[in-house]
């Protein structure tokens, strides 16, 4: 049924995304699509965002809109507003000797980051792509095709992607997107409902507000 | 009537401006011109202006600018002194794969913070273009027949223009310029005036003076 | 009488002078010379000092030596030392397009510093340039004639000329120096003499030391 | 037995790794693998990180994830949060005219940061290579061949290496391993088993809480 | 007597150097000889140095020399250790259209910063060339002939250069020094003693201790 | 006896290294060895770190981990801890015009900052070199022939070398070493006894704890 193979990886994605903090992008490159990790952590500070992992500049401003992105929107997240000057917050995308860059890790860094400041974990065997505004509107993003067929590959069963790309996505054989459930959002809202619908992790205690 | 087509991005375009902080800017590039949407947001801080999006040190240099008027301004506009030191604010356009710069956006700049601290949302289906200088004075910028083509294309239905490009417009077929109405200014007051008419959003509370 | 034709830029010029903070440079181009508005301007801060205008380092160097010269000149302009602490200053030259360099502006820039903390407007229709030392020396400049040109031709009536640059003048052809009118120093103290004659703007309140 | 001759360093690694924040790490260069080592010190301060020793960037960002790391688990790994404000780091990798690259050091960089921390040195004879992420897993790395002989010829006894890098040890011919034992591990937790099994240093006082 | 004609500069130097501040170096460019004023200046502020002129980063390395010296000897020169926290010191070269580079200003600047933070200005006429190290020893510099033309030139009547640049100074046919007067040393304080034996300036207040 | 004939320096290099804060190095060059004199200088500040000399980035590392080292072992060396927050410390490498790197001076650096910190100067005719690490350990250099001869011609009567340049040493033909005393080490400990065994200065009250 699955000509790409068994999804080898399964059991490590899921491992992976367990912890608050690790949400799944999916990158585009010359030699074909891969999925991305990152992971997003705080210790207690000052408000300081580091960034690492070889990242572009572009990258590297899709960290900072999507965590203005947070800031702005504290109170509706359930934040409570003041976490951002008493925690530092890293934001790391691994396999460190790869330069990476482009705006389309946009919506997995604000879940990420939504994801360790709230507690709740990323839902298990998702992977998303999309750039964000700073009004947290998701935009539209190149390579689908290929970073499909990575996901799928790696054991993806999720995948987010803004609704201009759902064109793309009925360009791809069928044959190749086997069970593949997409969701196709206009807003983070809409990431962050698909992508964070667990509860917060049981070890966190910290930085959501008390209704 | 309109040999442009019917404005598909109408809807859009009417949506992403309602709330304070968003305005529309024109951009000439090599292969037309372009609406750029250029968002300012405001979050709890110690007055840090941040930019994104693949902005060069001009365009960067005309946000600097655009907030320097404001806050030599802020009684003038109605905003209370202090908030300058009390919120950091994210200027960010989106598309970040794309390089911008020059000084054309200064004018969308200082009306799309001027939104943001004042909670009036900008117009709808109204774009600008211009340059802005420290004193607040409007200056012309080129490509104006592509922007008006661009803007056309994109529903825009004002646009907002420096008196010194007059000249421009009337240089461009009366049969492309459609039901467009212009605005020519020669100070950022004027463009306030036109683009800031509405009420303060009904979410807002925060750094208007009252009066 | 004036073979440059009538100076049609008159009205613009006083207009632009009339508040605090502008003042009027004179720059040489590979096409020809050019006047330059300078601005300045204060918002409450903690005397930080912003450039912007495409400035070469020469030219932010001028600017840095200009402020330096006024605050440990604050007592003898009648300023309150403290307000180098209190107002951030934002020095800006428009036509941000263009790169700017050369240490040429830096009379003007001394000149439209010392009206931004004074509340007093620069005289109308007055042009300058020079360099500046740290102990208020004038220095001469470069690219006189093609200066003086540009400075008729946008409707000047008064220029300010280090003492050197005297003899750069008189090999200016009479005829086209028509009736303009030409100060010669040796020091800022002189420069601002000429340039901030007039009274302090009514709607200043603020930096300057009651006596 | 060993047909590499005998480890006439044996002595010197010894000692060298007696002292709390000493780790050896394995690098890869063109002309073979050699052994790294990497030192960790703290003095009074107030959380600042020094990095030393002619790194690139990639291995700049390694050291900062894995400070941002311990400091996230500072409590798992019995270390007092607010040391992390009270102390500078500095870590330095000797032979600074050789200038170094690369993720692989990151498990030896928390190594060595986390015996600083915690005055427990290092198991002697031990070497370890492999990327860190954010979240404590440890990536494989390339070079493995060389870098095995190399640690072969320096004496080392134990060495530690990802799982994934399992099959590449398994590749070399056994004559070369000698009597080498590997430590495949999955997460840092398992990489601080092995390599901080000893006690607390006499000498140390500090940042350790007491439970 | 003197075949390089009257010195028609010497009211101009004798004037520039009676405010404290101000000093005279001797320069070598590839054109000759050059002398180049330096001038340091206070106001009110918290220590920090600032350095314009277009410097390459050898000049300014000299000017932070000079000042950790004058740091270091505050006591010993009458001068209130605590100044250098209730000051900004700014040093500049004029002719910013110029790069400068090279240590052979050092003594210069070494003696305008003395003379700005000490209010006594520096003897009339005299000139100084050599590099100075941390503790105040003066080091041997290179175009000796050609500074000591241009300082001839220019007015100069004495010339302090270290000890080890005598030999240089006897290479010069004595037809050329006329009645130049040299004094040769080989410590800072041999430098301030020659340079600054005048009175405190009577507008000075400031930041002499009061034995 | 000495076929490098009289040492004709010798007074001087005395002279220089009586104050505390300077030490000789020996420094390889295309065109042969030479010595380097090293200056630490302390002033009243916050700790700030200071590099002058045209020190490339691998020399400057060389600084910062040589005080971090001595801050590490403050008590040890009998230094008040508090003393690297009291003060600011400038480390200089006179003769700016010259371009120097490598990490060689690392021993003498750490030396001269010892000197400075503890009052006590250096012994007189004393050169060294060799790499320091960040806990102590001293590593052989390169340019050990070169280095020697260029000690010996300027007076030098005694050298601190790492043990592992020994070897080196032992390749010099004994004709030109006359009767230069050689000191291996390991490490810096072993550098501090023979290099500081002299008395505080009379002049200095300060930085080193009473017992
Ligand atoms: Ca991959
Ligand atoms: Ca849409
Ligand atoms: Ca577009
Ligand atoms: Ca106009
Ligand atoms: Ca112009
Ligand atoms: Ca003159
Ligand atoms: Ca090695
Ligand atoms: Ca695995
Ligand atoms: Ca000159
Ligand atoms: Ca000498
Ligand atoms: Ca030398
Ligand atoms: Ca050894």
């Amino acid at each position: 049924k699955d000509i790409l193979g068994p999804s080898k990886f399964d059991r490590d994605i899921y491992q992976e995304v367990a912890v608050p903090g690790v949400a799944i992008g999916l990158a585009w490159t010359p030699v074909g699509g891969d999925i991305l990790f990152i992971e997003s952590s705080l210790s207690p500070g000052k408000g300081k965002l580091t960034l690492t992992g070889n990242l572009g500049d572009v990258m590297k401003e899709s960290a900072t809109t999507a965590l203005s992105f947070l800031k702005a929107k504290a109170k509706q997240f359930g934040l409570k507003p003041e976490v951002f000057d008493e925690y530092d917050v890293h934001l790391h995308v691994p396999e460190g000797a790869i330069p990476k860059d482009g705006p389309s890790a946009g919506i997995t860094m604000l879940t990420t980051l939504t994801s360790a400041f709230s507690g709740r974990p990323v839902k298990p065997y998702l992977a998303m792509t999309g750039e964000i505004t700073l009004r947290g509107k998701v935009l539209p993003v190149g390579g689908i095709k290929e970073k499909i067929l990575a996901a799928k590959r790696a054991g993806i069963r999720e995948i987010i992607l803004c609704k201009d790309n759902q064109k793309h996505v009925e360009q791809v054989d069928q044959e190749y997107l086997g069970d593949l459930q997409f969701h196709y959002v206009d807003r983070m809202d809409e990431v962050l409902d698909v992508a964070l619908s667990g509860e917060v992790a049981p070890s966190f205690k910290g930085t959501v507000a008390v209704n």
